[in-house]
């Protein structure tokens, strides 16, 4: 019955949705992952900061300095990193569970595409942080960008057959 | 019975939800293939970069030039796009959905708001790729809003009112 | 039986799914209207454009300058918060929703996660918009993460110990 099978969809017992839900808690914790890093390194370089009143005297910043409000390699490079997460995850957040709720994927297939996700972005990181050629990076996130597309498609396609 | 509601309710039988995933799927594609503008704009003029290893000589970029990572129109003007997704799109996937979960919308009220809100977007990323002027952007940029905060409000009623 | 909880969890009736839906509106509410104090800030200071076309003269603009496209403090500052906003509202969107789907947390757990992490948005926005100290807004941004950080491990714990 169609009604058991869309309840059925969200719930842990369906292989496919808790593919998704490992798939996209991961990338969630990645994302936010960035925020953090970006603190971390804002504390090891003292600076990198964007407001003027980042320069006020605090526990944290006993002793400011304007050129603390200049960019920062080292802490611009990680908000590269989010700023491209941010253009990709919550399009795949959304896209993955409209996937699992419209079409009919075998586990397989559906694990090719989220874990091979997840597992895009990961190595877009590395090769980002650590500063690989551009062609390195762009081919990873090609690889995540063809499966994102990909998994809209066919949900945008099986909405309009219906 | 409103358990057999609910779970209708995320099933492509629900035109209402069969309407939401439409839009969305074409708001989460029209997202994505800013990307893809980009890279093709930073392929057409060979710049618009902005890591300093891009300009490292790989095969994708055999004449490197350190011109290639100073800021680029005809690229930075789509990465304003983007941004501009960014501060709308995630939060229409988010609002549409609890929005079909939560009210009880007519199909045609459905069918107005989000149809209305993804041609206010195309027609709003028309405007920016030709350089319309602000005014004209604007009043597209207006129509989309309106319309996310309208849903989104009515969902909040719900929940508060149940 | 599992099936009758799954339904159950996307209706208002579920109080915790209520929850989520009152502190997701908000939310939502909260980041599209950064949009619209942007608007606001860059019509009283008649600047902080961004795009070339942005000085034609228009009947919003009848007084066009090359100034209105230097960056402006008083707009700069909401776009920060806005790009601090877009770095964290859709991933609690998301995982908000897969931890309602997923956990079976109490009602006063749900409630001191969501409303915590909303209460703790609001009061950043209140210490960024008045430029209180960095360690004052770092401290409220830390509140939210670690809510969001929170619910994320909670619900990829259950999808993997399924």
């Amino acid at each position: 019955m169609s009604w058991q099978k869309t309840m059925d969809k969200l719930s842990l017992q369906n292989p496919v949705f808790a593919t998704y839900v490992i798939a996209a808690t991961i990338m969630i914790l990645k994302g936010v992952s960035m925020s953090w890093l970006t603190v971390v390194r804002m504390m090891q370089v003292k600076g990198g900061f964007r407001s003027p009143e980042d320069i006020k005297k605090t526990p944290l910043n006993p002793e400011p300095n304007p050129k603390q409000l200049q960019p920062n390699e080292r802490v611009e490079r990680i908000r590269r990193i989010q700023l491209n997460d941010l253009e990709n995850l919550p399009f795949f957040l959304v896209a993955g569970l409209l996937f699992v709720l419209t079409t009919e994927p075998s586990l397989l297939i559906a694990r090719c595409l989220m874990y091979g996700y997840v597992v895009s972005r990961l190595l877009h990181f590395a090769a980002y942080f650590t500063a690989r050629t551009h062609d390195t990076r762009a081919a990873l996130w090609t690889v995540g960008s063809v499966i994102l597309i990909f998994m809209t498609c066919w949900t945008l396609i099986a909405a309009l057959a219906n």
